[in-house]
Formats: C-alpha cells, structure tokens, sequence
C-alpha cells in the first residue's frame, strides 16, 4: 500500500474495536443519540470541526486542508427493528421503541455500522496523511436512512449553507458478497422505493359468526396473493418491479373477528412509468378485493415514505471504478447491474448539483459465493445471507474495513489527490 | 307477576345501576379482581355466605335454606380485547395487557356484564322471598369463559367439594335478539370450539431481494385463502362446522420480509367426526401451503384452547321452556337451532353429574328484528350488531334486565318451588 | 310378502335384464329416444295405454282399474357425460353428443336407470294384480331430470290435461347406501338449484407478454378462490347452501393467452333468503375479481337452469314412512337430513295441486356403510361411490331392484288398495 | 435505392398480394399444405431449385450463383388457433382442426404471413438481381414454428446433407413496432421457452356433494394463483423469467364435479439457472397444492415442447445492425432489450455451427407509439396489438412489406455482395 493509504492497515484494529462497539449498540432511525456522540468524539479527536445534531442526529466533521476540491464522505447510522440470531460475542441484545411505540429487538441487521467503522477509518486516515493531498473533507455521519428520511432532514436542515462546498458525494455499502470486493456501476444503480400503508375496513364480530360479519382478513389475504400478480403479469419481462408485502396485522383474540387489517407495502421501480403502473394497479386490486367481499368502505391507502432512483454519474463512477482496479486489481472490482434496494445518499449531490458515486464492498466469506461477480446467486440459493436478515453480520472483518476504508480513500483521491 | 317474581321489578333500578357500573369497568379473561369484590360485595349484603378467589377470581355465594333441591345459578365475569365505540355514557375507556403482554382496549362486547347483573337479580330476589322456597341457592361468578379455561378452573379449585351439592345447573347468555324474548333448546345447544395458534416459518430478508427470502406473508396469506375450502368444500352440507382465521400478525418495517407469520384460528363444529375432519383438513393445509412455497421448515401448529360441546338435558330444557310460556307468554319463547358460538358452562353440570339449561334471552330493540324467531337474520343483514362487535350494547335495558332476572328465578322454581 | 306385493320377486330377473340394457345404452337429456322405446314397448306389454313422445321423448302408461285415486308413479331416464370406468360385464361405453356439440362418453351414472327398471317391476306387478286394487295407474317416464327441465316440458306439453288426474305423484332417487334400505323425509327434502354461466372477458395476446393482456385465467382462478368464502364467510352455520365450479374452459395453445374464461357454476340451497345472498355474493364477486385485474368489460353472468325446493307433504311422507316400515322392518327405514341435491320431480304434484312424495332407496353392498342411517359418511371417506361419480354402479342387483319395486307398490297401495 | 435493392419496389405489389392470400389461408403447425404449395410454386417460377416436404411441410428453395458464401434466409410458415376479428377486408375465416382433434378457428396472428411474403419478396429480387453477387441462397419456408419443433423436423430430415452448406443463418419477425422500423440486438435475444402440460387429480362426484370429491377446479385454481409467486417472489428482479398459463380446462356439465383439470403453462427465461429454479418452484407449488386437497394422486407434469435460448452473433449482429442504419438511416434501427418471445430459428445456425442473425420489423401505423425505440410501452398500455392477439394484423402493409424484403436483401448483402 502507498501513497495516502500508506498506514491505513495500522489503523484497523481501531476500526473493528469502533464496528464492534457500534454492532452491540444499534438504534433505530432518528434515535441515533449513543451512535452521534461515538462518532463525532472519534471525528473531532481526529482533528476534525464537527458539528451534531444536524437534521435530528446527524453529525458533519469538516476537514479544511489548503485549496481544492471538496469531497462529502458519507455513512448512515440507524438500524433496524430485528432480532439477531446468536453468532457473534458482539451481538446485539438491544430493545428499541419503533415510530408506533411498540418495543423491538435492535439489529445493524443491514451493515450501516460497517459503513461508519470504514467512515471513521478512512477519514482518520486522510488526516494523518494531510500532508499527501489538499482541498476539504465532509465527514457526513447521516441519520435515518432506513425510513428514507435522513438525508432529506440535513438538507432541510440547511447544509448547503451551513457546511463547505462539496465537488463529488461519495458513499458506500456493504452487500452479501466476497469480503475485499467492490461493485461500481455507472449510471442507474438503485431502485425508487414506495411504501404504502394499506388498512382493510371490514366488519368485526364473533369469529363463530362470519355471516354477521367482513372478515378483513380474507380481503387481506385476497390482497397479498392478488398482488403477486402485478410483478407476474402487468410490468413487461423487459422491465423491473418488486412489490413485497412487508408487514400484515390484523386482530387480537382468536375468537372474535377483527375490524380492520394493517398492511404495509414496499414497491422498487427503475422506470417512472413503471412506478405509476405499479401503483396504480396496487390502487386498484386493493380496492375491489376490498369491495369483493363486501366491505363497508374502501381500504386506506397512506404513503409511509418514498425514496428516489440512486443514478451515479457515469463518468465519475468509471473514474472510481478503473481507481479501484489499479489500486486493488481488476479481479476484485465488478460492474452489477442496478439494485431493486434503495438509498437516499443521492440526495446529497442531487441537493448540491455535483456528482454522486456509490458502491458496494462485500463483506463475507469468499468461500460462500461460487462466482464473486454475481454474488446474489449465493443469496438466492440460501447460501449466503441477504440484508436485513437476521444472520447478516459480516465475517472477515479486518480484511473488509480495511478494504472498505481503502475504497473511500482512493475514491477521495481522485479529486483530493 | 306474582310468586316468586313478586317485587322483582322494584329491584331492576339497582340492578341496571350495577350494569352500568360493570360495563364501564370490564376486565380481562383472570383478571376480574374489581368485578369479584364488586359482586361479592352484593351478594353478602344480600345474605348470602361468600367466598372468593375461586379458580383464580371466581365468587361463589350460597343460600341455604331448608330441605330441598341444589341449585346452581352461573354468570361469566370476564370482558374482551374491543375498543367500545362511542354509544352511550356508560361506554367502557378500560385499558388491559393481555396474557400476550400487549395493552388493548377492553369492554364486555360479549354482555357479559348482563349475565352478571341479571344474577345479582335473580340472587337478591331469592333472597328477599326465602319464605316461598326450600333448598340451597348457589350463585357462582364464573372467571374467564371467553378463553375457555375459568368453569375448568373453578372446578380444578376444589369446587365439588368445598360448596354444597346441586340437582340442576342452570345458566344464561345475551343473544341479539329482541328484548325479553328466551330462546331454549333441549340437546345439543352450542358447538365445540378448537382454537389453534399457527407459526408459519419462512426466511427473512430484504424486501427488495424476495428471490434470497421465504415470504412468510404469502405463506400465511395462501393458508388464509385455502382455509375458506374446508367448510366450502370438505364438510357435507348437512354437517356443520366454522372455520375463522381471527388474527394474522407478520412483519414490521416496510422494507423488511420477516422470518415468521402468526395465525390464530378458532374451529366451530357439532359432531366429534365432522371436528376430526376439520382438524386434519387445517393441518393438511397449513403443511402443504407452506411446502408450496419451499418453507424451510414445517408450520407449529398449537392448541389454545377448546371447549366441548354445551347439551342441554332434554327433558330438564323443556321443562323450563314450558316454564318460561307459561310465566311470559308463547310469543316470547322459542327454540332455537343449535348455536356456532362456544361456552364452557357445562363443565359445572357435567362434574357433578347432574342436567344442564343453559338458554339465550334477547336484549335489543324489538324494532330490529323482523322476525324474533330468527333474530340472527337480523345480524346477518347488518341490522343489528352480533356478540363480539364493538357495538354490542344492549338497549332496553330495564326490561331486559328483568326479564333475565326472572328467567333465572323462574327456571330456579322448578326446582326450589 | 303378501297382498299386492305377491309375486314380485319372481320378477324380478326380468327387470334385472332390464336394467343392463338400459345401463349399457345410456342416452343424454331429452335424447332418450332408445330408452323411451324400450320402456313404452314394456308397458304396452303390460297392458297400459302408452302415449310417447311427451315433453319430447317423455312416455306415459295409464293403467284404469275401476274408480278410485289416481296414482302418478314416475322415474327419470336421462344419462350423464361421465366415461364409466370398467367395474362390471354391462358398462357403458356409449358415446353422445352433449348441447354444446361436444362428444363425450355417457354413462348413466346417477342410477336413472335403476329408477326405469323398478318403475317397469312396479308397473307390471299392478298390472298384474289389478285384481287386487282399483283406481288409475300412471306411470311416467320422464326425460331431462340432469338438466331440470324435463318435467317442466312434459307438463307444458299438456300433462294435465292430456291424462287422467292423480291424487299423489310418487318417486324414488337410488342413493348411496346399503341395499334395501330406504330414506324418507317428510316435508323440505332437496335443495333448490341454481346453475350458471360466467364468462370472464381478459385481453388476449402471447404467453411471454403478459403486461400486453388481461389474464382471465387469472380472473378465473381468483373467482373459483374467492367463491369459497360464500360458504366459509356469508352463510350462517345455521343455513345450508353450496356453492360449486363444476367447469372452468379457457384456452387453447400453451403460449396464447385467451380472451375469455368460462365458469360453470352450480348452488344449492334450503331457503329463499339464503338463495339471495348466495347470488349476490357470486355476482359481486365476480365483478370485483374482473376489476381487480383491471379487465376490459363486466363479466356476463347467465342462468343455465334453475331447480325449486323439493318439499314432501308432510301427512302423505309420514304415511309412507309407516307403510315401508310395516312391509320391511323399521330397522331398514330412516329419516335422513334435507339433502343438497336437487330435483325437477315436485313439478308434478305443484302443476296438479296434489300431495308429492319422494323418497331414496339404497343400491350398494352393506359392508361400505358402518351406519345405514348415515351413509352419506361413508361416502365422505372415500369408501363408498357418490352419485354421478364413475364408479356409480349398484351392487347387489337384485335386492335392490325388488326393494324399489316394492317400495313403489307399497306406496301406491296406500291410495289405490 | 440503389445496388442489390434496386426494382425492389416495383415488386412490392405483387408480395402484398401474395401475404394477403397467405392471410386468409392460414394453416396450423405441422399441416401447412397449402401454403408449402403457394411458397414452391413462387420460388420455382423465381428460378429457385425448390425441394418440398422436407420435415414435414417444409419448403427449401436454393439459388446457386457462382462461387461465394451461402446465406440462409429463412421464413416461418404456420399459423394459430386464433379467431380473427372482423378488421381486414382479407381476414381469416379459415378453420383447423388441432392436435388434440379439436377445431378451431386459425388466423395467422403472430404474422408469419408477412414473414413469407417478405422472404418472397427477397427471394425474387436476389434472383433478379443475380449480376450483382455471388454465392449461394437458400430461401427456407420452415413448418410449426408455434410448436416449437419446425426448424429440428428440417434438420432431422437431412437439411444439412441435402442442401447447400451456409455462412450464415438470417430470419426475422413482425413485431408491434412502427413500420418500417428495425431492431437488432447482438447477443441473446429471445428466450428459452418451455411447454408442460399438467393434469390434476382430484375425485369427481356430484356437485352439491362436495365433501364425497377432491375438487380438481380448486386445486388448479390454487395452482394458478401460486404460481403468481414464482416470478414475483422467486426470481431476482436482476433476473427475468415469464410464467404464464395459457389454458386451463376441467368439467363439463354445471352439476358434476370432474375427476381431472389440465394446465397448459408456458415458461420463459434467459439464464440456465434461472430456468431450473423456475422449473422446481412449479414442480413444487403443483405437487403441494395438490396435496393441500388431499389429492388421491400427484398430479402430473409432462413436456409439450421446449425452445432454446436464440443468440445472436454478436458480430454478425453489429454488422447487420450497421448496414441497416447506413441503408436506412440511423433513426429507424434500434438495439432492443431481450425479448422474452422464443424461437426455434437459431436450431439452423447453432446445426450448422455458423453465425446467426435474427431481427425485428415493425408493421403497424407509427402513429401508436410514443416512442419508437421501446415499442412495448404501446402495447402495454393498450395502444396497440401484441403478437397473438385477434387484432393482430399489420397496417401499412406495402411500406412495412418494402422494409423487410429490403432488410433480408441488405443483410444478405454483406455476405454475397
């Protein structure tokens, strides 16, 4: 390793002993108290001027060295309401109360404390090394991005005017792939994501009676298995949409019939027009299983958040890309094809009018996956595990925030350097 | 009126004052700790020798009173998981934690807190005319007859043998149905009911990576929709049997398939073969729909709880039919056909060995009912609300109030007179 | 046996030869052209003036035997489109040609065959013991029972007033049970019917371009599903209805995707109020699951036939019951349930004002059914043939056809001895 | 127009005549007698050495010119159990009798008419033309391409032996595209496809008996429904897979539950792996919804045909692709997505072991599509006709016909000019 990496290896042990902290200590969205104040103490001690609370509990560490570009860093903090399995001496054992004030089993079930412990690596490294290059560093620590809404809440929250000018966002995030490898691609590489609530107004009464009621859990299941359709039959083979029923809730006692059910709904596009067929015919399914079977009034449907399309500039992205494969060869770095995932880092160079360059680093057993290049074959076939599952904590560590904290760096140097 | 009932009416403003009272103050299923002092209270003031905490809450008062007959007078005490709506000033705002730990809105949907009124009449009145019968009164306070166990209980708690002997258990329901309208049927009267809890185990993940899961939801939802053939397709149409699926709980962020769906059902049937049936059809399906959908492993499916059949004694039943013509009038007596709904009253009468009743008397506006002999035609239209709907509240309720106090006073006659 | 009965069984071989030849040429509805000259040929022989030709290929013997009652004795002859599978010497393996042009292969397998050759046993015994009885005879062989409208033509053709008058219409339907056993039930004994046609309008187009179509076969899966909540949900436990898909045609080459499903469908029930329902829930069901797919127009929803309520007077079946059980033993005569087949044979006695009784006879070995009063179970385990199955084939030949003449015998005697 | 194309146009009348007269004469697979004859008769009088019935029907017409490359164009000929709306004075009427013995109207709804017209048109002009090239053309008119076994009848039957060798295997095929408009895309195009046909078992019985069946209509409707999942859960949305059922048959009269129901089903897909994964989620969701009866026997699934993937070459492809643009301008070739149509064209290139290129022509009014270059948004949203659908028949017929003769000829050229 050379040049503004040089010492970066020296570096890790620090950096998993910060991920492992972080793993055993997960919040969830907007609630990221514990994590802001780990992050901005590791940022500031590093030299950095960094500022909380920004758009809830968001953190920005500045690093102004001489002239030069900008470059905004970012890493998202919260976690999900998940129950770890039991695999790691660092698992978590922590109890959230989500937004509906229910309690849940806390989980960085979807890497987000892999991509602060690489932040915190990466921008340790580039203050030591202040002397091999010039310019800024925005360190963004963003909260929330699991709900969609973190990133919008810094910018409301005025970080265009508050912090440096930035000329390239770049961020990352770890994937159910060989730990060391990197994915870039140019171009549209994240799905727009939709959620919807969707609440069955039926007719409640004694679960002997049916007849004296509309039992909303027959229009429920009618909804899910009738929605499957939407994928199979309406959007063209050509084309790309997920519609996941995430969640359904519907009565208490297992003898009375319930009123009413709860949905929700999660829809990834890549095409507006596809997102408007897709919803529309959500829209429609939902209403006539509801009036099939006699409901006394139409469904509810509430939009819960919505993320845009994650597009990376195409020649920013192939700058990063051909970086990575000089620095860490070719055999390790991959173009994907977009991702129906989300992500609302975009928001931060849509907002500044600059480029953005978002990537993948894997962080698991090489051994799992057959083909490095198409690690989601693993995951399909239950070999590997997914994000957001409950068995997602990453293996090889230190080869894989090194590697993660490297990609930052180099990825920074390109307009640093 | 006269006899026995002399005086009753004079009673019914105190009785609807303990209505009101135990409506605005409902509890859960072993949980009636307010309503048991409530009633012990009554029932001490009124003479009789009380003890509580039997079977967990249960109050049994007795009235001994010469040589003659035993007989057992029963009202259920518990409330249910509903939100009251907004219909009278006695409304029920009670919260509760069910045995699941989770709050919820209760109130006695199930009218049980007529039953209790109605006994606290008939026991007060027997009472205040002790001159004109011989024998022994029980007046039991029955925990938990919504979740099956609270008669069991009692019965568990020595029941038998700390409290005198009885020749006839005699025992009463709220029906919608016209108010002081009886309904009597000797034989089978009510169903059995199964109530199970089923576990569907699928794999969780990302809600934009369905391929890498096993929707858990689409599981459960194809179950839902499969469970409609076993009554529609497996039963003959000269049996009868229900099959309600009355809770669906799976998921809980938007963008997050879970691992798990849980399912409670509840089974209504009439002859122990048709039950068999049912029960295996559930399990065929549950298995198979899973399998379907390549489920890592097989759904649990675990019994909640169950209530055997309710026969009345045929000859006991008519009896008291021909009792409640007599004292009431023709036009105000039916018999009904056998019921879907579930009670574990007769676990008294079948402990002890000796003939159950166990009769339904109306308590809603006459006006509602087109024909009284098939009130439930009424609740099938959606013309009047059915027991477990938020909006059962009786109206009329002085009169309904007397007449199920008389009721009880009358059939206790037959015996005591 | 003794008085009319004297002499039947030696006949008996002769309407076993009889039935194989009607068993072995199987005809359709209102095509019964073969069959009907056969049985005219037997009555004329027997001394009954035969008219042909009624209702189509309806044929009615009239036997005048001095004053007295009119009795109206009548067996259906029409066949099925079911291919016999090969159980006995005289299977059929006719072939017909269906209203729709279709071939298909026939088999009498709802046992009218049986009905025929009892009705010619029972025919010729009172021809030949005239002596015995005095009154008018008339034995009607009538076409069409399957699809419900033979008995309606033959009175539309002038029944009433071509023939003489008759003060009882009796019938009998072969059943699923023990040979020699027969199943009486005073007052609403079979359901109504109501069959229909459904026609689901899609978008046609090629198998790998779904997104260009409206599926029907989709819309036509979905509606055979949701139908099942008809019974499952809307029907009171206490109230009996079927609702079933007896056909459903859609496409041709494995990669077209059709325009247009077809949906036959099929439903009994007890009660007028319980008909309504059953109907407009189809209806709306059906508009609902073509909406929900968004498809082009309405589905057309057309009646096929319709049958009413089978009701026996009550003192006419009573008077029956007791004679059978008189003649054969009360140990081999029951009341069974209402059962939810259905019957165009009440049209004669509601035409004529006239009381009309119809009964079952057994047609099987004994050893299938651990119950003789409720075989209906055995046949719900799998252990004995239903009616219209391809296995329908009575064992036992002999008892059965004798039982069934005699029945009939006994039953007229009531009125003509 | 200059070169090998010049006079094309002069001929284009008498090729419109031809497609016309194959229009309304349209012939099912395997039994294209009629057109096989009209194909000769036009390749001899072109000065084609014509070779008939060679794997079935098939046509080839060889054109030796001097020494030089062979170029294969080929051409399908068969046409679809489609009926015709009335939309063209020259519409099909015309009436087949399909494998299973079944008529049905036929209409050459997928276009193959214009393909042979288009090859015609080709042929004559290559044969007119015969100063301006050399080398060897074999015009092939290929039988049952619908059924997928066309192309390998040919090459069973010898094609390689008996005809000229070839450098190059060309085809094409009409698509709901502008006219005039051309699609080339290098690399895989079309689909591997697979047919099964699958038959359910249930127990047939009486309709309002539906306890004594197994009911082979629910199965199958549960069997479609489930299926949905396969692509809408099962399949990454970075991959692409198309089931469809195309026909679903069972029962036949409205009161008679049937034995059997039959599936067609029709499966799509690019990838190998993918094909395998969507073939076991059938295999399992039939055998499990099966179960989920309680089926008396497994259902089974047996193949009706199977394409393979059709790949371009992908120089070959660039090249073709070039030549269009430069004959026919840049802004009428586009490169198109994979298409999840299938084709068996491929089978001669892949026997061959030499380059094959296949490629889409428009033929309806420009006016439909917003946009040229994804044509399949104006199917989709209705606008226009998709292959296989009763209205599919081309418009602009003499423009769009010009276009693909003149596309063949190009082509062509860059291997014989």
């Amino acid at each position: 390793m050379s040049g503004l990496l040089a010492g970066l290896e020296d570096r890790i042990a620090g950096v998993r002993e910060l991920y492992e902290d972080l793993h055993r200590n997960p919040e969830l969205s907007f609630q990221e108290q514990r994590t802001a104040g780990v992050l901005a103490q590791r940022l500031r001690t590093a030299g950095y001027e960094v500022t909380g609370g920004v758009g809830g509990t968001g953190v920005v560490g500045v690093l102004r060295n001489g002239d030069g570009p900008g470059v905004l860093l970012r890493a998202d903090m919260d976690a999900l309401p998940v129950r770890e399995v039991d695999q790691v001496p660092y698992r978590s054992t922590a109890v959230g109360v989500d937004a509906d004030g229910n309690e849940s089993p806390v989980m960085h079930a979807c890497g987000h404390d892999a991509h602060m412990a690489a932040l915190i690596g990466a921008a340790e490294q580039l203050a030591a090394r202040r002397d091999a290059w010039s310019g800024t560093v925005l360190a963004v620590c963003q909260p929330a991005e699991e709900v969609g809404g973190g990133a919008r809440a810094m910018i409301d929250d005025g970080f265009l005017d508050r912090f440096p000018a930035f000329d390239v966002a770049l961020g990352q995030h770890i994937a159910s792939a060989p730990s060391t490898h990197l994915y870039v691609r140019p171009g549209v590489f994240m799905a727009a994501a939709d959620s919807l609530q969707v609440t069955v107004h039926g007719r409640g009464g004694h679960g002997a009676q049916p007849q004296a009621t509309v039992d909303p859990i027959v229009i429920a299941s009618s909804i899910v298995l009738r929605l499957q359709t939407v994928v199979a039959r309406e959007i063209s083979p050509e084309d790309v949409a997920v519609v996941t029923v995430a969640a359904v809730h519907a009565g208490g006692k297992e003898n009375v019939i319930p009123t009413t059910a709860e949905l929700k709904l999660n829809v990834r596009t890549f095409d507006p027009e596809v997102r408007e067929t897709v919803l529309a015919a959500i829209g429609r399914i939902v209403r006539h299983e509801a009036a099939a079977a006699g409901a006394p009034r139409e469904p509810d449907i509430e939009p819960i958040n919505s993320f845009p399309l994650l597009v990376n500039d195409v020649d920013a992205a192939r700058r990063v890309s051909d970086a990575f494969a000089g620095e860490f060869g070719e055999d390790v770095v991959h173009t994907p094809q977009a991702k129906a995932g989300s992500e609302d880092f975009g928001a931060f160079g849509t907002a500044a009018g600059v480029p953005s360059v978002f990537w993948n680093f894997g962080g698991f057993d090489p051994a799992l996956y057959a083909d490095p290049a198409r690690p989601n074959a693993a995951v399909a076939a239950g070999k590997a595990p997914g994000n957001h599952s409950p068995e997602f904590v990453p293996t090889g560590l230190e080869p894989t925030l090194l590697r993660a904290s490297s990609a930052l760096v180099t990825a920074a140097a390109l307009w640093l350097g």
